[in-house]
């Protein structure tokens, strides 16, 4: 393999660079954030951790569908908007409650694909969509999901957590295909029932119940190696990734792997010792999973084969997100 | 006046008449609602009631910025986003507690100004932004801002529970001006502190746990009289309002001012005999408010003034939003 190219190609891909401004953004709120007691916020994961009182935090998260991906096919657009939220509960050891959305579109025909998405959505993943609002008259079309959750308290999974000398796993729901609408994405959910899918989400909450990991994340646009770097910048590590272990199908390029945003894949960190029960809870629930590294002292992502090493990311230069509070 | 002209012209009002796609979007979710139990569902609310458990119900609402505000002015949409959203929560008897937002912008200065509008918003209303998404790359700059709050059970105020005979009380935070940015906005809030902003909300949180209205609404885009329309026509009700009881201050057309969409104004209905405390709780806390009509036995909603009449949505025929489960 060439060490050298795969960390440029990942570093230079659009999944990843997209990823910096939001560090400027947040950067923003800092003045006025001090005030809120009552949420544990932090910007590097996948959902905000809100405590209202009681055994539960609730969980809270948005997101958009990318511009290109809701004219690449307006049905996708809404489907995935459903997916990727649910995603983000589910990264956390969430249990996914209930989703608004915001849709905007002048383009009536446009709505009605986009509408049938989110409704096929809510049948697969099992969240009903409670409100939202509708700008009947815009130039665009463009869809935003809020969602909520909740976690029991103290068994949540963060993205800032990963702590020297824990083992890296990653998990993917391999079952599925590349696209349908970017070599990036790869669909494992439509061709599956409702409860097949839920199976899949339902070990999250599993792991962050029992314990036994210390932090996760959902691999989304940055692709596995890309998901790990933003959970390392905001855990203040450093990580070494052997390319050997990590699951790949066959028939699909290495490279274009390390860059697919699966529809069910998640990248979690835990104990050595606990690494065999989260890999066996993982493939009892239909994913494959495998140990494909360690988290280091150092302040780098290196990707490793063969003997040879290579970084990827570099904190010290690099930023990805640039949250790292 | 013109009772007439009056009755057409907001009929035929943008702010009104946009409403109406409302429900065919809410009927592509009616069939896969069912299953739902935990959530109190009521898309004629301005926010969902979600049951986690607990003596509480979470709110939950989104709110998107119309594209004609985001391209007057950044800093006013990014405010207006916490603003809209805080009268979601606000309008259910509701204590605002923690925002997302989805923002999509190529435009780096547009981003900042948003951010800063945002910023200013949260420091006024007291709420957290805790966490959210970018699109750093699409042609068109939009934002949506998703919101949850918390009610004591049983203390939640409903669009679709006013009853015949119950009197409608409108209530506006009239210290302020017209625009900036429209001639049917009115800001009332950013030449006040915050103190005196979160005041005036917190009155629908009290209205909300003494019992004493029977339903609510903030007045937004479609003005008194439409956002009027919209509560009776969830309610399954009508009214009739005496356009010479509303408050409405000196030097502003009267037309105007019944399309406007003030900054803090509600329209709420209470029993008959729960009036006057429910306007002095009003005008205790800064507004001028006024029992205006009642909720009537008919399928219209009347306008009236000096003994004359007329109707300006008459159910049977009209849709506003077209909820009425």
């Amino acid at each position: 393999m060439d060490l050298q190219r795969i960390a440029r190609e990942i570093r230079e891909f659009e999944g990843v660079t997209r990823k910096k401004p939001i560090a400027e953004i947040i950067n923003v709120f800092e003045s006025v954030r001090c005030e809120y007691s009552n949420s544990v916020v932090d910007f590097g994961d996948d959902a905000a951790v809100v405590d209202i009182g009681g055994d539960d935090y609730i969980l809270f998260a948005a997101d958009g569908i990318w511009a290109r991906l809701i004219n690449a096919s307006m049905w996708w657009a809404g489907y995935s908007s459903v997916l990727v939220n649910v995603n983000d509960i589910a990264a956390m050891g969430g249990k996914p409650v209930a989703m608004v959305n915001v849709l905007s579109s002048a383009n009536k025909e446009a709505c009605k694909e986009l509408l049938g998405g989110i409704r096929d959505g809510i049948a697969k993943f099992g969240v009903p969509m409670v409100g939202g609002h509708m700008h009947p008259d815009t130039p665009y079309t463009s869809l935003s999901v809020a969602i909520i959750g909740t976690v029991k308290k103290g068994c949540e999974i963060r993205s800032s957590t990963a702590r020297v000398g824990d083992t890296i796993i990653a998990a993917y729901d391999m079952d599925g295909r590349v696209g349908p609408n970017s070599p990036y994405s790869f669909d494992s959910t439509t061709m599956k029932e409702a409860e097949e899918v839920r199976r899949r989400y339902r070990v999250m909450q599993i792991l962050g119940e029992r314990g036994l990991v210390t932090s996760g994340k959902d691999i989304s646009n940055p692709g596995l190696i890309g998901t790990l770097g933003m959970l390392i910048e905001t855990s203040h590590v450093g990580a070494r990734v052997d390319l050997t272990e990590i699951p790949a199908p066959a028939g699909i390029d290495f490279i274009q792997w390390l860059k697919i945003h699966p529809a069910i894949g998640f990248v979690v960190t835990s104990l050595p010792e606990d690494e065999s029960e989260v890999i066996s809870l993982f493939e009892n629930a239909g994913y494959r999973a495998a140990g494909i590294g360690s988290i280091e002292d150092t302040s780098r992502l290196d990707i490793c084969c063969d003997g040879e090493s290579t970084a990827v990311f570099d904190f010290d230069i690099d930023i990805v997100t640039g949250i790292n509070q």
